[in-house]
This record gives structure tokens, C-alpha cells and sequence, in this order.
């Protein structure tokens, strides 16, 4: 396996070390090259991502992210020159973003009965964050901006595809599309016709709608409720951050980034940022970038080595001190044990 | 006072008289004139929002509105065609939605030491919400839909100062935009120019900024650190619902539909739906209907009144039986007595 590492900014480069640390219990003889991409690069030389170094990446079989951004860098730089240009550049139209809650976590939920566990597929390529708008008469009082949503049958069929074959697979086998149907008529149509239309190729996924205001609600008086999720772009977006909280914070959510023709490589990131203030003291849980390395396994067919690691997590979440979880290395060393132990570790 | 009420469907007449009967007591000599609109009358006649009737709403002082809607109308068509027309007739640019956690009240979260009180102050007319798109290709493997959100200064400007101005009023003087800036880069520079503008001519309201998806995360987590909140009119959608959930439920949720130039009258309604599987059994809450006819009065200047009804919510509410809080009737019946009781009902 040739997997390219950009280890970022901020706790990035902690994360990182412990995940590849996890990485070469499981599957040995993975050969990395780490990109310097970020907030230090953009600082020293105004590169985001050049197109040599885009070219490297696409030679390899996955890439794995720590995190990236700084307050130093104005909003938006890091987002669309490098984040969200990796994702559209290697069509990464499945953002896959897994929501548990495991046993031992507490998440900010008084209600601690329920048993969490989501898969959001939200669509990664389009929607609002096609890019597309303008600003019209800035600097005047009659200015105006615009932001076009761009949804495309092609775009939405392989997302809901995927979602409907990840639903299959699944104890419940239940999806949930959510949208803003009775406001955004034409994408809401659209959105709605395909997941019609796709359902009747799995007549055993059972399928319900939410809207997206009622899925904030939902997320937090009844989660439960969710299996599978499919969204579009900035819905899961938002959704996705409120699901990581309610099963524990960004802290432990994983996600991928996926291309699923595999015709480019997909990425994997922990959902936190690179959050600065904590960087360099071995306080940042490399819990989401272990989980990151589980989902890039399973992408890439090492299902049992994504198992283990998943259960490791599972197993060292439901016996750490929560209150003292221990340093980034100490909790990288944890896992890398647990996923190297013979024994099977307790799901 | 020249009331126009629009019941409507399911629970919407029933939350609706008890509302006029607070009312009542503290505004005796209110002219209400009902207005037969919703799914009831889609059906027989066909008919939205007749012309007609829009003129005539249009010489009341305010319009209180139950609920609209049923599963037996599709999905869009009162939104789009009564609730949203509504909106956008009458020039309803800032909608009001407080979230307050009532002593007594329990919202779902485990953390119940956190004095949740914030105003979110949506934008109303425009933003994605503008119905601004199309489909393209119908019905082809080639289909496009789009989406535009339009955003204008003057549009923004006015929102975001209401905000400011509600802010100064507010003992913590606290005011965090929310948006998606890092992506929407331009509705979000946008929104952010004007923030920062308008924030000039109130120095004594400081100014904070949250993105959208880690708006939600905070709202889980820390809602304490809001008080007013100005947002777009999806987030603001979005962020409502959640705030709604988080401070007990929709059930208690008010919110104003204003023209904040008083050129036409503004609206209020229960952020609730019709709950049609409810209906009819006096099970539905009136008090967000209620506490509607207070932000009602608080727009038209009745400051004292509508301290009263709000005062005697919070004492209802701290007091009540949780689990049997009454009947439809019998909370109504409460209300209008504590209102009108002359001991002023503690807050
Ligand atoms: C950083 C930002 C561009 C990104 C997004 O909006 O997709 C982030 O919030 C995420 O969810 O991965
Ligand atoms: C019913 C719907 C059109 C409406 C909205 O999206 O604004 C509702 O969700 C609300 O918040 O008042």
C-alpha cells in the first residue's frame, strides 16, 4: 500500500504519528510519503497545493490527513485552495462520516438509553459548495452575493447509490434522506426522485425522510432513530458536526473521503481541526485519527485490520479513565497493543 | 388592535383560543377577525392565499397564526404558497425565535446547570430561501437542479442592525453571527462586512463568530455562550430548531414574523407544526402560542403586557405538574389567570 500522509498543522502531526503507529501494527510494509501542505506552507512560500504535489498524491492508494488551518491564515484559504480542492479534484463524492456512541462515553446527552450508531453519507462534490456565486456592486449599498447550489442527477444517483449499499449491509438496513425538501423545490425534487428511484433496487432498506431543521431535533431527543443518513453537501456538513458532538465530541469522529470508482485516491481525516492552542503538549486524543486509519482500511478492502482497529477503540474507550484518558502517545500506544494483541479485543 | 388570526389546521385552533383568551386579559378590546387559511381550505377550493385576502391582512395590526398544514397536502405547497408567501408579501425580514430554558423545564441535555437565554434573529426574506432556481433536463440522466441564494446588503443591513439593537438591550450585550463563511465565501463575506460595519455603532456589544456546523456543536455543548445570534435564513432554520429542542422542545418555541418598518403588519406564530395526530384531544400545548402573543405585543409596543404573559409562563412552567401539565383548556385557564392576577407572578 502507498499511502500519502499530510500530517498538517496544529495537532495534526501528533495525531498523525499515532495513527501510523496503529497503521503499521495492522498492515506492515505500508510505504508512506508525508506532503507538507497547510497553514506553515501557505505562510512560507503562498502554496496551497501545487500541481506537482497534486500529481504525486493522485500516484498513491489512499492519503491520510491530520488536520490543517491556523488562525494566522484568513478564513477560507486553507478551505477552498487546499481542503476542499483535494475533494474535488479526486472526486471525492462520498464524505463518509460514521456516528457512534460507544460504551463508556458520555456524550451531552441526558438520555444515556440510547444506543447511537449512524453512518452519514453526505455528498462531497456539489450542492452549496460548488463554488459558484459572486458578488454583484460590492462595496455599495446595492451590493449583492450570490451562492448557487448545483445538484446533478449523475452527482446525487452514485451518493444515494452508496448510502442505499452501506444501508444494506447494516443490522437495520434503514435510510434516512434529509433535505429542505419544502423550501429548495428544485434540488429537494430532485434529491427525492433519486432516492425513489434507487430504493426500489433495495426493497429491503426501509426509507424515511427528515427534514433538516427536524433532524437537529431529532439528534438530540432521539438519534437512535438514525441508520444510514444521505445528504446533501452542506447539510451533512452541519449534520455531521452535531452527530460527532451528541456521540462524544469531534474529538472521536472519523471520516473519509471518498472517491468509491476508485479511480483516485480517497482521503482520510479526523473530523477536528488542527486546534492550535493545544499543539506540541501531548494533549490532543488521536482517538479520530486512529478511527480514520480504520475507515482507509475498509475502503481499501482490509475489512478484518479495519475490524480490529475499530474494536480496539471500542475496547480502550469503554476501559480508559475518562477523566485522564492519558497523553496522545500514551493512547497511541494503547491501541497499537490492543490492535497487535492476539486476543481479540471485546467489541 | 385589529388582530387578524389565522387558525389553521390540526392543533392550530385549538392553541390558538387559548392564546386570545390570555390575550384577552391583558388587551381587553382587541378586534380579531379569523381568517380561514391552510390545508382545510387547499382542499375544498384550491385556493393558497387568495389576493383578496393578502389585502386584507394587510389592515390588521398583526396577524396570529396556529398552524398550517397536513400530511394529505404535498410537501411545499402551503410552505411555498401561504407560510413562505407570507413572509415574503408582507416583507418579514427579521424573524424572531428566542430560546430560553424555563426554571422546571427539562431539555435534553444532561448538563442542566447551563442558563440557556438567547434571541436568534433570522434573516426572512431572502438567502436560499429567495425560491430562486430551477431544474434543467427533467427527468434525464443529465438533470440539473440549482439553487440561489440571494443576499443583499440592504437586505442584511437591516437584519443585522434589528440584531444589534436587541443586543444593546440585553443585560449580557453579547451578539455571534452565525454562518459558513469558510466555504459561502460570498454571502459570507457579505454578512461578515456588514456585521463588522454595523458593529461600529455599538461599541458596547461584543461581536463573535461561529460557523454554522460548530454553531450546532455549541448549542449541544455550551449554549450558555449565546445571546443574540444573527444568522442567515436557512441557518437560522436550522440553528432554531435545535435551540428549540435543546431549551424543551418546539412545543415551547414562539417566534415573530416582522417588518420591523411597520409597514406591514408582522406575524406570529408557534415555531410548532399542526400535529395532526394530536388534534382535536386537547393534549397540545398552548404555550408557545402564548408566549407568541407575547413577542406580538412586545412589536407593537405593549412592553408591559407582554412581560406579563412571559412572567406568567415562567411561573406556569416552574410550577407545573411536568409529567400532567393539563389539558389544551386547562393550561390556557391557568395562563389567563395568572396574567390577570394582580399579585405580579414571579419570574
Ligand atoms: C473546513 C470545512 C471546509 C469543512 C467543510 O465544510 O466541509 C469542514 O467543516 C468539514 O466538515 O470537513
Ligand atoms: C415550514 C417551513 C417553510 C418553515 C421554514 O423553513 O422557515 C419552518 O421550518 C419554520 O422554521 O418556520
Amino acid at each position: 500500500m502507498r499511502l500519502a500522509v499530510i500530517p498538517g498543522d496544529g495537532i495534526g502531526p501528533e495525531v498523525i504519528t499515532e495513527a501510523l503507529k496503529v497503521l503499521a501494527e495492522v498492515t506492515p510494509g505500508v510505504e508512506t510519503t508525508t506532503y507538507d501542505l497547510g497553514a506553515a506552507r501557505w505562510h512560507s512560500t503562498g502554496e496551497l497545493l501545487p500541481e506537482s504535489v497534486l500529481g504525486e498524491l493522485r500516484q498513491h492508494d489512499a492519503i491520510l490527513l491530520g488536520a490543517v488551518g491556523d488562525p494566522s491564515v484568513p478564513s477560507g484559504i486553507l478551505e477552498r485552495g487546499l481542503l476542499l480542492r483535494l475533494r474535488f479534484e479526486l472526486d471525492h463524492h462520498v464524505n463518509l462520516r460514521p456516528a457512534r456512541l460507544y460504551p463508556g462515553v458520555r456524550g451531552p446527552l441526558a438520555d444515556t438509553s440510547q444506543e447511537i450508531d449512524m453512518l452519514v453519507v453526505r455528498e462531497g462534490t456539489e450542492g452549496p459548495y460548488a463554488g459558484n456565486g459572486g458578488l454583484l456592486r460590492k462595496d455599495t449599498e446595492h451590493e449583492i452575493a450570490t451562492e448557487v447550489s448545483v445538484n446533478t442527477a449523475f452527482g446525487i444517483r452514485r451518493v444515494v447509490a452508496d448510502a442505499f449499499n452501506r444501508a444494506e449491509e447494516r443490522p437495520r438496513k434503514h435510510l434516512t434522506l434529509v433535505h429542505k425538501t419544502n423550501v429548495l423545490l428544485h434540488a429537494g425534487s430532485l434529491w427525492s426522485r433519486i432516492v425513489e428511484e434507487v430504493s426500489l433496487e433495495h426493497p429491503d432498506v426501509t426509507v424515511a425522510y427528515s427534514h433538516v431543521d427536524a433532524a437537529t431535533i431529532h439528534l438530540v431527543t432521539d438519534p437512535a432513530r438514525f441508520d444510514v443518513i444521505v445528504t446533501d453537501n452542506l447539510f451533512g456538513d452541519i449534520i455531521t458536526d452535531l452527530a460527532a458532538a451528541v456521540t462524544g465530541g469531534i474529538g472521536l469522529a472519523a471520516s473519509g473521503n471518498l472517491d468509491i470508482t476508485r479511480r483516485n485516491p480517497s482521503m482520510f481525516e479526523p473530523v477536528h481541526g488542527s486546534a492550535p492552542d493545544i499543539a506540541g503538549q501531548g494533549l490532543a486524543d488521536p482517538t479520530a485519527a486512529v478511527l480514520s486509519v480504520s475507515l482507509l482500511l475498509d475502503h481499501l478492502g482490509h475489512r478484518e485490520a479495519a475490524r480490529r482497529i475499530e474494536a480496539s477503540v471500542a475496547f480502550d474507550l469503554a476501559t480508559r479513565d475518562q477523566a485522564n484518558p492519558g497523553s496522545t502517545h500514551a493512547i497511541g500506544d494503547r491501541l497499537a497493543a490492543l490492535v497487535s494483541s492476539n486476543a481479540r479485543p471485546v467489541a
